[in-house]
This record gives C-alpha cells, structure tokens and sequence, in this order.
C-alpha cells in the first residue's frame, strides 16, 4: 500500500522482527508488502516509522526519542544526532523518522532506530495538552477527555485488549460451529417487559404527530435473545455480539446506558450443564487469548489499577452450585429467603465464600424468570432452568436459561401475563419443528472488567454513555 | 461439550468428513470433542444428528429423509427402513436420528446415515407451515415471515454468506494491523449536519420533562467517522464494524433505518491512493473469502435471484476515474454538469460505460463535500480530496475522503459554517500531534447485494427496519 522508498514499519512490527519471531506470524501482522529479503536481513535495515512522541531525551552526544504508534504498548527508541533536535519535537507530537534499525545495547530493548532524519508533522504544545509527561493519571482524570484519552498507556492498553477479547469471542464461536447473527438494535418488543427502555423517533416533525416512523412504537434492544431464538429454529447454534441498552438513571460504576453483550443460543440441548460449558469455555479461551496477546497491557492494569485480581491463567475452576433448595444460599447470606432474589451483597458473598473464584448458581425460583423461562415442573419448590455466572469484583457477569420449548406450558403462561397476542410470532416458533433449547448472554464490559481488576465500567468502553453524560 | 454415547455431528461437518478435508480444517470446523480415531476411521461410524426435515420419500423398501441442521446448504440423507415412518416426520418438523454414517451410492452425496431411531423432536403441521415441500419460494414471499424464513434455502444461504463476510472482514483489518474500535451508537453529534436522524430519549416519563436523560439531545449514529478520527490520534490504523441509522421516510428497495456500515481511518496517509488500495483489497479479499466458503449458497442467488452478476473471482480489475475536471463525467451524462453532485442515474450510467465493474471517483466539487474533506486547493476547480466506490447493481458502495488535518483551514471552514464550539473536541484533534489521515465507509447491505445481485436491501440483512415496519 505504501510507496516510499523506505518501508514503513509499525513499532510492534519492529519489534517482533529483531525477536526473530516466526516468518508467518510476522507476515500476518505486520504491513504488506514487506518483502521476505528484506525480513531475513536482520538488523541494518532501513525503516520509515511514524508515531507520537512519549518522551524526548537530550543528552551531549545523542537525543532519544520514544515514538509509540498504538499497536503496541512498547515504544520504539530513536537515537539521533542532537542536531536532529527540533523545539517542535515534544511529548504527545506527531513525527516521521527515517533511519537504519539496530541492534540495541540496552537491555530494556532489542532494537532501536538511529535516525537520519525526523520531520515533526503535527506539533502538540506541552502547556494545553492534558497528559503530562512521565506522569501516571489516575483513571478518573484520564476519563475527562474523551477525545485524546487513546494517548495514554493505560486506555491504549485497554483498546488493545478490547479488541483482542472481542477478536477471541468471534474466534471461540467461529471454531465452535456458531452462526454469527446480527441481531437488530430498533426492536418494537419490550423482550422482558423491562420498563428502562429507550424510545426512538425522527427527529424531525413527522407529517402526522401521531404516527410512529415504525407504525409501531420501537425500542433500543436490551437483548438479542428473542431475535436469536427466531435463528435457533433453522441453525443449531447462533450467537450474536453487540451493542445493547438500558435507560437506567445510574451514575453508578456498574452500569452503562449502552453497553456490549455477547449472547449465544445452542439447540437440541436440555441440560444447563450444556450451557455452563459454553459458558466457562468461552470465558477461558476468551481470557487465555488476551492473555498469550497482551500480556505486558494486562499487566499494566493488574499492576496499577486492579482492585482484584483473578489467579493465574488457567487457574479458573468454575465451580457450580444450586441456589436450590436452599443450602449453601440462605445459610450463607442469613438476609437471603429461599424465593428472593439474589442481591449484588448476597452475590459477592457468595463469590467470596466459594473462594474468590468464578462461580455457576442454577435453578433459581419459578415465578422470579421471565416467561420464556424452562419450567422444572420440580414442585413444591418449583425452579426454573435458569443460570448465573458470578465472578468476582462484579459480581453476575452471564446470565442465561434453558427456554420454554413445550407450546401449551408456553401459551398457558403468556395468557397468564396477557401477552399471548404481543407473543404471537414465538408461539409460531414452538408449532413449527420447536426444539429444546438455552443461551446466555454475557456484559462484555463487565468481562473486562473482572480480567482487568477495573472498578469503573467507564474506563473500559471507548465511547460511555451514561445518565447526564453523552460526551463526542 | 455433549456426553451422549454416540458422538453428536452436523450436517456440514458428516459432508465434510467423507470429503478428506484436512485433519486440521476439520478440527477447526466441526463440533468439539471428536477423536482422531473417529476422524480417521472412515465411513461405520455411529453418529446422531439433530436438525429439520426438508423432505419424506417413503418408498416400499425404504425411507428416505433429508435433514438440514443450518451448518450448510446441502441435507444429509437418512436413509430408514419403512417401519421408523412417523405421521408426524413432515416437512418442517425437528428430528433427532441415531444411525450409522455409510458411504452412499448415489451420485448426489458422498455420505448417508442409515438410521436406527428417528426421533421427532418437534411437529410441523404443513397445512399451517407457510413454506411448502419442494416450492421455490419468491424473495417477496419468504419476506413476510420474518421469524421463520431462516428455514428456507435462500434465506439460509443468505445468513451464511453474511457471516462469513462479517468474518472475513474483521480478518481483513486484524491481518492488516488496523485496530477494532467500538464505536458508539448513541451520540450527542449529528456528524454531517444530516437531517435524518433518530432522537432517543427513555420510554418512562422523566423527573423533569424538560431534562434530557443524557443532559444533552442525543441520537443514534449515522456515521463511526468522527469517533474514528479520534482514535487515529493515537493508532496509526483502526476500523469500525456495526449498525448505524437514517430515519429516511422512504420504501425503496434502496435503504433501511439500520444498517451495518464498515468503516476505516488510516494515519499518516496523504494520497486518496492509499485509501482505494484498502477499499479494493478489502473488497476483493472478502470476495474471494465467501465464494470459497459459501461457493454453494452464493451459486443458489446467481442462479435462481441475481439481477446483475459480477464477473467471475479475481476479475474485478477496478477502475479509477477522476470526477474533476470534467471529462469523462459530463460527457458521459449530458444532464450532469461540472460542480453538480452525482445521481443514481449518473452512477449507473459510469459503472456500465466503464464496462459493468466497480469504478472509483475521485476529487469532488469542495463545495459539496462535508467540513472535515480536505481541501485540494486547486483553483480555480476547487476540489476536495473525496472518493466514491460505484458498483454494477447497487450505485455507491464507498464512500471517503482524506480529512482536513491543517488546523487553520479547518478552523475557518468550521467558523464558516457556525459550528466551532459544536466541534471544538475536533478542533484538538488538530492541536495535538495532529497527523494527515483518511478514511472510507462501505455499506454491509450494498456489499451483499452487490456480491449476490440480490435486487432489494430488505432481503440481506436478518431483521430489515425501514419506515412502517419493525417487524419482532
């Protein structure tokens, strides 16, 4: 795509290079049209790099320059001339360096680029630009400025992490026999009768005031559920990864008014266990993959932000428990009634009583689940096949649910709630060819925070929308 | 992940397996669990397959059923003897079939699997089923039940292809080291100062009326650009993948109120160049993905839906003409004129006369183009550094531009127009360590529909949502 003469080398791509990374994994990342003579030559090759200054160093004999580009957290150190030095060359500008990389003698790198020339394309004035040099800013001051945050180690970390987390769920359900569905984000169901709905309409006055844009009114999706219910009639295994909402009035670190969820649907399976092991799968090859790609940006936020911090990988035991009949729910939180919910204290107690570890509770009472609920007609107590995965620091990151596949337990239970007629069109799912079936949906937000030890939601979404707040 | 005695396959991977494919495609593709020695045991294998009945032929020594799980476009046969025959196996109906996988003598299919039990999971009455056996159904038709048509062929096809070029596409930008952003979908900028917007607010009456729950009026996005642009300010490469919106009063088979955009942001990059060798690379990889992985389901659109159809793989030698001065444009379109935006006609009119392929345009009248095109500054024509991707079919695929990096020039565009303070955050892109960059977004439905020649943008996309219609 490029070219410059010199080719044009992202800093991770230099870096990789020198630590003799194999051929094919090389090829895979880094910019086409590098060519093999080149890669095998080792060092002494010519390079063009482009990034923004982390640091300027100038010493008698040479200046340093650190230029991080995003694709990694590592920046590439430039060695120049000091006649090379510029009063524009500051921390947060934006430069090309042209020069030969090296074999670096500092221990902290392997590689380093003597520079023959650096042209400073955008200036950035220390004196306005928010993030100081060397200086570490707490998550709370990095929040304020939405638009630059991306310039600091930590929310670039973050990014990457983002985006190898949400490469490694697409991976697991790919490799997994899932269909991927994008399932819509106007809906004019209400899927639970959920009352914190966001309404949309035109902007603009319509010719008739009364008249919906959709006839119908329509919502922000809170799920994709029912949507890929509708799929799991035709492919035995669906998922969908996308953004949801909820108009919650919440200035609180858990929640978010638009926020990521992964939501799967697996048929012909009547067991939970089936779902758990979706579940607890995806969770580990989701995190044993960001953790093999990012360790040095994980460990960024294990070492400076993390309040909690899960056990090492692989380390991840789910354990399952029944929140039935009572024992260890009620003995273990003595507020806790069989027949109650579970509250976010009973949740954490629960996490920290099985040992600060991810956690399954199953079969929760009947009349708490929504209608689509599976019936385990197991009375007196009656449950539903319903599923919670609490992990620590966040407490319910999945929730999930065997669904009513049985037509006339469905029917009888949507008279009940009077929605029978709203239903209509998944009454038809279970006439024709219905199949046992369950899924679950996952917070992506709260995912990263639990592997990153986070404690605010907000720092782990580029854009967040909350109450009062819809900043850019 | 399943513990019954006889291990568990879809229809996709049993074709596959007798097929030869590799050990290690294999693996990648088929439901976990299975043993090599399974693998590498041929044909006699005990296998259970669960899916939908697609047809009953009951002859006088045997049945035969087809049975299709989703995974891919062709049936498996069961082969039964005629005393398994149930009243309630119809078409439509679920079945679960235990037997034995034998290498078939039918020219039609490698493998079929003679069963043992045939269970039927869920009925079908096909008097009420609104697809019948062996009918063809019209696109029109399968339109109306949106809950059921995934059950169709077409249909199926459809969301197959759609996934595996949502797949490719994240593969494309991942091997290409741009990183994945998640844009937002609620946000408080109208981006281009378009009037189709939606507006949102919470569904539940507010505190104060007069009190925006985000403090603010906020609308779903129409665009991920500017949010990009953002992070082009720390990452030399990113790119967006998700739904976006225009509250556009219109039925035409043209446009829906939410579709999915893929869009782009490279840095330090100064030539609209640059940016057509994404888009075309883009296009062609994801191309030649879905007809290797989907040759069957798109050959069903080429041959029984496709209006227009591309030339065959790897021919799409695209074109790049300049829309300034003049020539070829007006002389091509004599109702067009030097300084007057393109219309559909006009497309279409370039596409055919370039011989029926895609066709880039470049260099637009500056006046047309939004604040953040940068100026070309070639007066006395005055043209901006903008290009359209056209295509046989569907009109404007693409759509980009190289951006306004100089921060005086952008400043008085922005005075110009009165939104200095909207864009403010814009303006400090510019100030800090500001880089020449670019950008392009291509429609995800207009892909499809390009790719397949599918004639209207509802039939393309799983959930359609356009004016008077929000169907689930």
């Amino acid at each position: 795509m490029f070219r410059t003469a010199a080719q044009r080398f992202s800093v991770a791509s230099l870096h990789r290079r020198v630590l003799l990374i194999t051929l094919r994994r090389f090829c895979n990342k880094a910019p086409r049209k590098l060519r093999v003579a080149e890669l095998l030559s080792g060092t002494g090759l010519e390079a063009n790099v482009q990034g923004w200054v982390r640091s300027v160093r100038s010493q008698k004999a040479n200046l340093f320059v650190d230029v991080n580009d995003g694709s990694c957290l590592q920046s590439l150190q430039i060695v120049a001339s000091p006649e090379l030095n510029d009063p524009l060359l500051t921390f947060g500008s934006a430069v090309e360096v042209r020069g030969i990389l090296k074999k670096s003698l500092h221990p902290k790198q392997a590689v380093e680029l003597e520079a023959e020339h650096i042209h400073v394309v955008g200036e950035c004035n220390p004196l306005d630009f928010p993030f100081k040099i060397k200086e570490r800013h707490t998550l709370e001051y990095i929040r304020q400025f939405p638009h630059l945050r991306g310039r600091t180690n930590a929310f670039g970390s973050l990014l990457r992490i983002r985006g190898e987390a949400t490469w490694a769920v697409h991976s697991y359900f790919k490799e997994n026999g899932f269909a991927h569905i994008h399932t819509p984000i106007i809906t004019s169901n209400d899927c639970e009768g959920a009352g914190e709905l966001f309404q949309i309409e035109p902007s603009y006055p319509q010719n008739s005031q009364d008249e919906n844009f959709f006839s119908v009114p329509a919502y922000l999706t809170v799920s994709g559920q029912l949507h890929l219910e509708v799929m799991t009639g035709s492919f035995s295994r669906v998922y969908t990864f996308g953004p949801t909402f909820r108009a919650e009035n919440s200035q609180s670190r858990r929640h978010l008014a638009e926020f990521y969820m992964v939501e799967a649907e697996v048929a012909f399976t009547r067991s939970i266990e089936d779902l758990t092991e979706v579940m607890e799968d995806m969770f580990k090859r989701t995190t044993e993959h960001v953790l093999d790609r990012c360790a040095r940006d994980v460990d960024l936020f294990h070492t400076h932000y993390a309040d909690v911090r899960l056990p090492h990988k692989r380390a991840y035991d789910l354990l399952i428990i029944s929140a039935a009949p009572a024992p260890p729910l009620t003995s273990a939180c003595s507020a806790s009634q069989w027949g109650c919910d579970l509250k976010t204290e009973h949740e954490k107690y629960l996490v920290k009583h099985c040992g600060t570890r991810p956690v399954f509770v199953t079969d929760y009472p009947y009349r708490l689940k929504p209608f689509y609920t599976r019936d385990n007609r197991d009375y007196p107590q009656h449950t539903a096949a319903a599923v919670d995965l609490l992990v620590p620091g966040v407490g319910e990151l999945c929730g999930g649910s065997l669904r009513e596949e049985r037509l006339d337990l469905l029917r009888a239970r949507l008279e009940e709630v009077g929605l029978e007629d709203t239903y209509s069109w998944y009454l038809d799912l279970r006439r024709f060819g219905s199949v046992p079936h369950g899924g679950f949906g996952m917070g992506f937000e709260r995912y990263l925070q639990c592997i990153l030890g986070v404690d605010n939601i907000k720092d782990v979404i580029p854009f967040p929308r909350f109450s009062h707040s819809c900043l850019l």
